[in-house]
């Protein structure tokens, strides 16, 4: 029995929780370190030595061992599983295609349905960082509990700041009998400067990081609601794997937060465990730079840029900003400040944090002009 | 016999005349295009898909033929040669190492002086851009003339900006019996932006480009005035090559500019030829982004920055400056203005137009931290 200690001295089970870890998405602001072909989650992003996609695994495996599905797609199956060494063959599921999250999760849910009939399902990203794992350890231990009585139970990020780039989760009372539980009035999209200020005032808005924990019967009698079909489908699939190849290409493309979380919290059925963990969904080179910036923000080190890389391969005078020096050339830099400087064996970005965001429509650009390979 | 043919229809005989090519200097602020072993002289800055010797050749041709001597050092002289095919094998003289401009210039003077007793000698950095070439024909002829008669003649070079990085030739009365040649007062150092508005405000100030013709007697003979030691073992080394090795390490380090030139000027024995030549030294990134936007400058291309390379390896958005993509890696550039990124294989540039003069830095700081071999 996997037991997380919590700070109060409480011990939480968390025997019979199942990590889903969906793996997907190229992470284009981050481009040229992140492609379609070695996408965000295969990358160490924070200069441990382990990939984003490692360090989730390291964080759930007090909580879960080896109970973890990983939901990638085809091409990626086999840098997964090199990943993460050790696990079972059969940990990971790999999608013909890639169709949105619902069907990614949705398979893994009806996979565990049959596997475990007992299991709660939690759902964390491949591609995120956590700084404070034991804090994200009782949370989900928190939110285990909560599930295994049935609801969809999310976890909302305390906000550092009003960032519109994220959805909220607008919390409503405590849920009886779970302490360090609420209940959730809606999930909201994201919204403008002056309303999440207004989120931030309050203090009853967290941030929706994607991440939740619920029994994968009620995720899939919750999609039945509205999406039958859909729902069935994946029930065939996990019964018949073999005919994945032919049904996947059936399947509606919609994220589980439309499928299901939203239409379930109207309902009255979803669940939040508000928690502050360090989290951040390191989306651009600008946002890179922050948790870089924390990690080196002693006051000690030499100015210049930071260096996600060999040190040794940058020389900057008069600099700052982010380089990441990946192709073993040099990177020179001067008189720039919060320059962003990504280099590679096959291309080279040239930006600002301030123009981060617009990083994707460079990759767009190359894809309408000829160079798609390089995205 | 050359002839070159004056705007006013005067045919002026160069057929006397030798091109002295100094072929030297790293051209630091240019890195990591130029460097040590591969200086900017070998390079093509302009797009033309001649090198810059190349191009000096090529308007040398016309007024000099095959008499040329190009004085580089051991390292470069068979790029050189390579560079320069068709020119006969005693044209280029390699220093055993670098000892400044009068020890190059001097050993060609000496070399000529017995090889060709009644030549005219004049001198002709192989790294700098003239725009036209004819014009440049009609200076040089004109100044033949006047070394033939015993003066040693400067190019004065008509000021387009105050600028501050180039010394100054202050003019005097004209030339009796030379129409278009004017004697010179004095050359002055680098001035300050006051003095340089002065001098463009006056008119009796040109740049000075270091291109000079003289009598390689009439040379030797000034500096013997100052530095007969240096004169004779020039001299020596003419009569006897084989002695090169042994005597050049023994040659003062010192400019044409300081040994001859100055002393000659406040002796009343220096003419200048004023010219307006669309000259440029190409002396850093900045300016080679003015050259090349010059050649650009017609108003119908895209927005974007100039390109010296293949223009398909560039990918920009909102972005101006210089680009040169010289390692065949795709090179984007995402909301920079006036930014200069220079690719090369084994190293790289990231630096804006108003900081290229501190390119110098940078190498230093390379040089100082372990990375010479990049230099």
């Amino acid at each position: 029995m996997t037991v997380q200690a919590s700070r109060d001295g409480q011990a939480h089970d968390t025997s019979d929780l199942w990590a889903v870890v969906p793996a997907g998405g190229a992470g284009t602001r981050l481009w040229p370190l992140s492609r379609a072909g070695s996408p965000k989650f295969l990358h160490d992003l924070t200069g441990s030595g382990r990939s984003l996609l490692q360090q989730t695994r390291d964080r759930l495996a007090p909580l879960v061992g080896d109970r973890v599905l990983v939901v990638t797609g085809t091409a990626h199956r086999d840098a997964v599983a090199a990943q993460l060494d050790g696990l079972p063959d059969d940990a990971v599921l790999a999608e013909p295609s890639p169709r949105d999250s619902m069907a990614a999760i949705g398979l893994a849910a009806a996979v565990l349905e049959r596997r475990d009939p007992a299991a709660v399902l939690g759902s964390f990203a491949a591609d995120h960082v956590i700084a404070d794992p034991d804090a994200f350890g009782r949370a989900v231990a928190t939110a285990t509990a909560a599930a295994r009585d049935g609801w969809l139970v999310t976890l909302g990020i305390e906000p550092t700041h009003p960032a519109t780039s994220f959805g909220y989760i607008h919390l409503g009372e405590g849920l009886v009998g779970h302490p360090g539980v609420q209940q959730v009035r809606a999930f909201v999209e994201k919204p403008s400067a002056a309303t999440a200020r207004d989120y931030l005032a309050t203090g009853d808005h967290r941030w929706n990081a994607g991440m939740f924990v619920v029994r994968p019967s009620v995720l899939l009698g919750l999609l039945a609601e509205h999406h039958p079909a859909f729902a069935s489908s994946l029930r065939e699939l996990a019964a018949d794997p073999g005919r994945l190849e032919e049904v996947w290409e059936t399947l509606p493309r919609i994220a589980v937060d439309h499928a299901v979380a939203e239409p379930a919290a109207a309902a009255g059925r979803v669940a939040c465990v508000p928690a502050s963990l360090g989290w951040d969904d390191v989306g651009d080179f600008d946002s890179l730079a922050d948790l870089l910036g924390r990690g080196a923000a002693d006051g000690s080190g030499p100015a210049g840029p930071l260096v996600l890389g060999d040190p040794d391969l940058v020389r900057a005078i008069e600099a700052s900003g982010l380089v990441l020096p990946g192709s073993g050339r040099v990177v020179t830099v001067l008189g720039l400040d919060d320059v962003v400087v990504v280099d590679t064996p096959d291309a080279l970005l040239v930006t600002t944090r301030s123009r981060a965001q617009d990083v994707k429509a460079l990759v767009a650009e190359l894809k309408q002009s000829g160079r798609p390979e390089l995205t």
